[in-house]
């Protein structure tokens, strides 16, 4: 069994969601992108996952909990579980995001922690 | 207390890492931008993560347990935890690219069983 797996996504089309392409077992992440003037049609929270966003390109508007904050490529947030959010392209541009839900609290070690430096060689080392 | 947090990246710096600033719990988030002829200088595996990442720009190649891939804008891909990796950006290409680690199996429901929908109304709903 391969320990990997890979698929190629167009950017450029609407939604492309990776858990059952890439068969993943910690992340639902997506690649969106919304044309000027479209909304994700309503408010969600959720109940166990954190959600962070990532904005490509573009422009939109962010509404979090009865707060509405502009957003532009660059933008990184966190949002919690219980926080009530939905994403707007701005009318005069479409926004293109990445979106990755985990388990809230699920991380337990990353990188320095997590991570074994192995012996192994690729061809450029 | 706000239930978001918010950070703003520059995606032309080489390394932004996403976690401590903004205090996540489930992953850690890492946006990568290694000029051409560039290569992470080690292969590495994981004890508990699971990596995925996300090809947005350029070209490369992925090592990955003595296997050499091409990679190109678009390429998504699963490396399960003991996958001994590497990624060099091409001679002559840099390559971009976001990496999210989260523990294998942490994930239990998403989107549609874990979202809800809420009777909030952004301003543009």
């Amino acid at each position: 069994m391969p320990q990997y797996k890979l698929t190629s996504v167009d950017f450029t089309s609407g939604r492309t969601e990776l858990h059952d392409a890439l068969n993943l077992s910690g992340a639902e992440i997506s690649i969106n992108l919304m044309p000027a003037g479209v909304s994700v049609p309503f408010v969600h929270a959720h109940k166990q996952n954190e959600e962070v966003y990532i904005v490509l390109e573009g422009k939109g508007t962010l509404y979090i909990d009865g707060e509405e904050l502009p957003l532009k490529a660059g933008d990184c947030f966190r949002i919690d579980p219980r926080g009530e959010r939905c994403i707007t392209a701005a009318a005069d541009s479409p926004i293109r995001f990445i979106c990755v839900q985990t388990k809230q609290g699920s991380l337990e070690g990353f990188t320095m922690n997590d991570g074994v430096v192995s012996a192994s060689k690729a061809s450029w080392l």
